[in-house]
């Protein structure tokens, strides 16, 4: 006997129909059983919040800055971004304003650019949100895939655009790649947007962890584009909500006003700490997770083939037979916690390793990973 | 000579030329002169989070709770919400999540449940946000007038129906107007609801602030209800963006689906200090709030037509004569900042004030209320 479905399954509208997002959660239910896995799965930085950035949320809190904020940020953060984004790039009409983490960011952006029939291209293989976030939008992911060295094809891109392509959506460093892209590939993707009229997004949420040279931003080449940043991934405050943006005035705007009745304003105490967190040094950091990085493609170089890997601290490697999801599980079998390719793909060829992890678990993740290379 | 719109100008999708949210702006502009202004506008309490619930804060930053928590929230806090909502209410399937403020669990309610074309019945007047959270989930507003007394009218109700009505969008205590619904208004609605098949939601972020009777929830007699509920307004807590929500477990597994890629989660330590707010006593709060709202009542009533105000901490009066906005302009004039009541209506005949604020404060906006009176 089939059971009657209870009344509110009908209710849900079509867009979460198209929205698949148990990808990863189906990874984490491969691991529940595991107890002290090898964790190579985490999306985030292995530190703390540090001390001084802590220290400046609890003085917020006893300061009394704990009632909504202006919808766009508190002045004195506004103003110090305000001041470094004139610096970078001079751009008379480009403005900034403060939300509530990047995917906060990223989501405004979207519903602000995009509406249904709308087409985004979104470089494979991608971070998981950016496919949901433009079916939320109403629009069309076109995928343009950057395999096998994961650099963008400028004639691909070219090709993938039609009359409905409304976004393009880039992230250099990449998750999950960690390919930064030369600045000769920012620079043609940066001029064929313009030239075509055609809004890019940057998600440039890993922009200080760059180890093999210095980050470029489609922002120097077109002064149109919509730059996605935060402090999460920097400073470790992904649990706080923090990002900013930056980008012409007029869209900036739109956000700010789908910004107000949405989230809100970003949590007001957190934004005295972002303040905070804008002067600290973050270069010990970045030179550490340059050290995991070396050390890990060193260890795996003669094991996989690598590409990418410039950056953020994500290593997207091939598998050497079978499918990126057979190997996980046998990665697991083996108390190895990585996320299958496919997560982050259409294809099913990959795994994504995170270096954002202790030297000891490293360690033991290599071991694992170069006997499962045999 | 026209100025040529920047390329950004066109890329704005079709959704954000339909929200016009700059109603309360324009007040605010009006405002922005006025120096030390008697200041009956703010939608939030007086008074700052108390002691134990910022401490809660705190620690939980010291304690490294600075990571993403889990999308539906933390253990201990999701535990006793459900604990209270299977108390409460005694439904199977009813299930709670943690969401980034109320704003938050109505974007994702309303995205949830409402497509292009969907039409989402809301009471005039209303929360300034139900028509924008509508027109960007791609729904019409249906209006259904409540003048002059605020309650609601069940057969109103039943001919704004159609067979593209998804959801019934219901508040009370009800910002702007302070009505709290009588059980009979609710239990009508709740059952013409059920009777019709469709989603019910249900916006009980005032629920602690009745001053005239018990609160009631249609989820008493429609067990299909998708509540929102939060901390801002009960423990002021604005600006920390936790509220949380429950509903049918179906509807709630979709919207933590859209959670996962747009909020991400709550701000993590704050869900922590939301834990022990949900222990912290607010009943000195609600009756400092009957006072007040009891002193505007009496000092107010021979002037103005009064009705609703049983709750939460706003009055929405008539205007004596001429437009809400001309005698807005007049307060401002007199030093007094109120809201127009067509920020939140579509008529044009009523002002909002807000009564959380000091007791000098209220005085002397009585007095000025008094004297525009006349």
């Amino acid at each position: 006997m089939i059971e009657e479905p209870t009344m509110s399954v009908k209710w849900i509208a079509d867009r979460m129909h198209q929205i698949d997002a148990s990808g990863i959660r189906k990874v984490f239910d491969l691991a529940a059983n595991m107890t002290d896995p090898i964790n190579l799965s985490i999306g985030q930085p292995h530190f703390d919040t540090p001390e001084p950035i802590k220290a400046a949320l609890k003085q917020a809190v006893d300061g009394g800055y704990n009632a909504y904020s202006q919808t766009q940020g508190i002045k004195p953060l506004l103003e110090t971004l305000q001041s470094h984004v004139d610096q970078t790039y001079q751009h008379d009409d480009r403005k900034v304003f403060v939300t509530s983490g990047t995917s906060g960011g990223l989501m405004l952006a979207l519903c602000t650019l995009v509406g249904p029939g709308d087409e985004v291209i979104i470089f494979d293989p991608y971070f998981v949100m950016y496919k949901h976030l433009t079916r939320l939008a109403g629009g069309t992911p076109i995928l343009v895939d950057t395999y096998p060295d994961f650099r963008i094809n400028i004639d691909k891109v070219r090709d993938a655009m039609t009359d409905r392509t409304k976004v393009i959506l880039f992230n250099s460093p990449s998750n999950p790649t960690g390919h930064v892209a030369s600045a000769e590939e920012v620079q043609q993707l940066a001029e064929l947007a313009a030239e075509r009229d055609v809004a890019l997004i940057s998600d440039e949420i890993y922009r200080s962890f760059c180890y093999d040279g210095g980050f470029a931003s489609p922002t120097a080449w077109n002064n149109q584009t919509i730059v996605i940043d935060g402090f999460s991934k920097s400073h470790s405050m992904t649990g706080w909500r923090c990002g900013w943006c930056h980008g012409p005035a007029h869209v900036i705007q739109q956000m700010i006003k789908l910004q107000q009745f949405t989230f809100v304003c970003a949590p007001h105490p957190v934004q005295w700490a972002a303040l905070e967190a804008w002067k600290y040094d973050i270069s010990s950091f970045v030179s550490e997770y340059k050290q995991k990085r070396d050390f890990m493609v060193n260890a795996l170089k003669n094991d996989y083939e690598i590409h990418g890997g410039e950056g953020a601290f994500y290593l997207f490697l091939k598998v050497p037979q079978g499918s990126g999801t057979e190997f996980v599980k046998r990665a697991i079998e083996n108390n190895l916690l990585i996320i299958p390719g496919n997560v982050f793909s259409e294809q099913d060829t990959h795994f994504r390793i995170s270096y954002a992890a202790e030297e000891r678990t490293l360690q033991r993740g290599v071991e694992v990973l170069k006997r499962l290379a045999q």
